[in-house]
């Protein structure tokens, strides 16, 4: 007799935020339909931070661009992933807002609970998948940023806030939440144990990818599930780490959250051949180093969805 | 062989806004699922006034309620009426918007096509039927009104707007839309020209039932559809019509649309025994009065939902 499908299904974990989880979870549904995203919740900027303000509420923008990304695939599904992230346009009140996200809030007023409501969307738009919080309150990041003022390049400032920290020139240092010791979400926490494997990557380093190794409970399940973990690195130092060498990225990341083992490591050629140290810090991490082409073949610096699949699909096969 | 169930079934257009119409979609649904709502445009209060403010679009308020009376009928489609109905609370710039109003107003944004939107909507929840406004084009509403300023009881004012109709003092004496001429909805006119049965009422008189018989083209096919017209009277005088016996609301209809013919005029009888001049008024349009039982049992001012149906199923029939 057959196994249920989802058993047979590598049961697989997604964690980041913005357009790097979006695109992770793009490639990662090509492979399996039994995938959860765990999404930061640290947004204090634009239509997010304007709803978080209001209504005391987490912030809804990842977690809907998560959603989106994992939309139907029909012509439906992907018109209805068009409306969630569309914004309203104009200078009134809700300017700048997307969809998703009055959505998304209106119904966490209404039911009073972020993991139903995000549940109920997902149902109501035939989601592959689940879309989850990292952490139950919404979070502040703060950083310690060496010559956030570029007229003062060897003083570290406190730079407060993911919007701020996101564009600040300078270099960070060092990321904390605040609160320091928020409450994991549950579900996420039991979506770690629970998983074959855990894709950490691509995306803004300090601010969505270190980020869920800074909230103690899900550290801990990263670091002690049975999971395997895989780690995809972008494919060039971005705003946050602007000037950073993949192995730069590396030695942020064991910084911050000294006990993670890798067990894989991902990074396109363009930006591994250039980092002589990179196999030495992946070893370092405990991760075998895969060089494999990420990159959009138009050479713009996003990741290839199909690209990234067929790595994926290679890691987490079937 | 059998001809399919949609050809078997009858089908039923009704008019109106508000609380009036979705009652009756309430009641009508348990008849057929071949149901077209052609709703109202015309409101410039609350959140639909804000939006067609802000956006230049059809106030979404009276088509989000006609879609939330249509919603699936299992816990998750309750749960979806309830949600599209909610509204956003606090004192910040989304306060007191619903939902479901954000939500249409956003597709329409993306879209571009009221029609388009409000069906996407409707998959989207899994609506039983159909709902359509009435025009193409957001309309206001004007009325000549007999002592609005209470302090002159035999002056005429003109009052300007539905919110402020709805609620104004004094008689209304006539009402006219801006603009005089409006396109009606392409759909809306096939909907009614194609239907078996149309239904008009119940619901505020002046604002959400009379209003469909002032679109030009809306009433051409009104009051030449082969549909049988069934008109449903309010249970009381309401704001519009404060003091009106049921015959004086037949008198207005008239005077406003003096081609309309009607088939059945259903009033409850805690109403109609009041006034002797209604058969006579009935007759007059052309019109078999059936007084039923409408009310809800707790004696509140509200058409009971299962009655309602009642008395569509004997006039409609299967």
């Amino acid at each position: 007799m057959n196994a249920p499908l989802s058993e047979r299904l590598p049961n697989v974990v997604a964690l980041g935020g913005g357009h790097g989880l979006a695109a992770s979870l793009q490639a990662l549904r090509r492979v399996t339909s039994n995938l959860t995203a765990v999404v930061t919740v640290a947004d204090d900027g634009g239509s997010s931070g304007r709803l978080r303000e209001q209504f005391d509420i987490l912030p809804p923008g990842d977690l809907r661009m998560a959603l989106a990304a994992l939309c139907g695939d029909d012509h439906e599904g992907r018109l209805w992933a068009d409306v969630l992230q569309s914004r309203f346009g104009g200078a009134g009140p809700l300017s700048g807002h997307a969809i998703g996200n009055l959505l998304i809030a209106g119904i966490w007023e209404r039911l009073g609970d972020a993991v139903s409501g995000l549940d109920m969307v997902a149902r109501l738009l035939e989601v592959q998948g689940r879309v989850l919080p990292m952490a139950s309150v919404p979070l502040d990041i703060e950083a310690d940023v060496l010559g956030a003022d570029p007229e003062h390049p060897d003083v570290l400032s406190l730079v407060h806030g993911q919007a701020r920290v996101a564009v600040c020139p300078g270099e960070v240092m060092e990321v904390r939440l605040v609160p320091t010791d928020p409450p994991a979400c549950p579900e996420s926490v039991e979506a770690i144990r629970q998983a074959d494997h855990i894709v950490l990557g691509p995306g803004s380093w300090f601010t969505s990818v270190l980020v869920h190794l800074l909230v103690p409970e899900l550290a801990e399940a990263i670091t002690t599930t049975s999971a395997r973990r895989i780690l995809t690195m972008n494919l060039v130092p971005a705003d946050e780490t602007a000037g950073f060498s993949p192995s730069h990225h590396l030695e942020v990341l064991a910084e911050h959250a000294p006990t993670l083992r890798l067990d894989t490591i991902v990074c396109d050629p363009t930006y591994a051949d250039g980092d002589p140290d990179l196999p030495r810090h992946a070893a370092a991490l405990g991760a075998e180093l895969v060089i494999a082409p990420l990159r959009a073949s138009d050479g713009s610096p996003r990741h290839d969805v199909n690209r990234l699949a067929s790595v994926y699909s290679d890691l987490i096969g079937r």
